[in-house]
């Protein structure tokens, strides 16, 4: 098992002009809270409403230090989020961990926990850009032969950003950490059954016209082999 | 594409007694708050730290009307979570929606939102069952042939409830609800890409002595068809 927490400061102009043991381990952790966030499909965001915690469940897209999340210039969970604090968690459940007593029962996982300021993205450039990203994040290779966004989709879309400046990263992974009692008493199996997320054939739209192949970027997620070699 | 919400009103004490189209209704979405919640494996918690939410992954299960939680004692995000309100939400992601236009690109997915206030649970009786629902909630079957908690474990446990009295689901299926005009354009793939989530081959810890079959709780989660016919 292996556990860590991180606690990233303001990334400074020139962050490796000064690297320190610290800093070092910041660059790990940083990599580590890049590929938490990448491989995620969906993250958790909890925004104050009503001077409660509500969370849910939205897609977003990352630029540098930068997530981007969208959705309707309607929704009131998203205009809740501007200028106030939020939470935008992403979780991935790696396997399910048996131990010999009830208490040690576990689950192998990656989070990332951002806490900081949404902040409403105006500049038409970085909206475009951002809505860019979300699509590519989850649909990696589609925004280019899909129809970009009109204009009035555009002015009916919120944009909002959240820095990566205070996140944390833990990762749980390997065996059941079993007391040393039930380890030496035996006879209960103990390990871990992994878990992990599969596509599934894909499912063409009733609509779809006859005579459309199935697209590169869309097949490759179903058939990893189908790849080039490169 | 069908999506719905729910918000439950708390249950009488013969909730079929007066039963009227609102609450047949009420009696379907129930079943379906019941099943994101089931089949689940963890929720994503948002309680307020210092003011401001924060979301994080954490197990739990289901006795009826309530959500038990468990953490140690020494959990400052779960005390914090005592006698305030929280938002506990469930999401499954079924599938990436693939659209004629970037806009329309989405997510298939169940997701339950609870919000309430999170009590202590002091009684001992509950505590224990609490605890062995949640153990069973993940892991089916696994409770009985592991060790119990100790007193020791149980006093170092805090376990909280949440009642399910204010609750919506929001389930989102079926194929991309594209513009007309880029329907009759033609020319794009579209449809979905269904996800669900695989259990691997069970990996047995490393200090696992030889001998130790492995239990039939963790065989069928891998081989449904090992299971007895019934």
């Amino acid at each position: 098992m292996s556990t860590y927490d991180v606690h990233r400061n303001p990334l400074s102009p020139t962050p490796r002009t000064t690297l320190t043991r610290a800093k070092e381990r910041g660059v790990t952790d940083r990599a580590a809270l890049d590929a938490v966030l990448d491989a995620g499909l969906v993250c958790h965001l909890g925004v104050l409403l009503g001077g409660s915690p509500v969370v849910l469940p939205t897609i977003y897209g990352r630029v540098g230090d930068t997530v981007y999340l969208h959705g309707s210039t309607g929704s009131g969970n998203l205009r809740a989020a501007i200028d106030s604090e939020i939470s935008l968690t992403v979780t991935h459940v790696d396997g399910l961990v048996y131990a010999r007593s009830a208490m040690h029962f576990s689950m192998n996982y990656r989070c990332a926990v951002i806490r900081g300021k949404a902040v409403l993205v105006t500049d038409e450039a970085e909206r475009d850009n951002a809505l860019r990203v979300i699509v590519e994040h989850s649909a990696p290779g589609a925004w280019d032969r899909v129809r970009s966004p009109s204009r009035k989709e555009m002015a009916a879309t919120m944009v909002l950003a959240l820095d990566l400046t205070e996140a944390s990263v833990k990762v749980r992974s390997g065996g059941p950490s079993d007391d040393e009692g039930d380890i030496a008493a035996g006879g209960v199996w103990a390990g871990v059954l992994p878990l992990r997320q599969v596509w599934g054939e894909p499912i063409p739209a009733d609509n779809l016209e006859p005579g459309i192949d199935l697209p590169v970027d869309v097949a490759v997620r179903v058939t990893p082999s189908a790849l080039p070699e490169r």
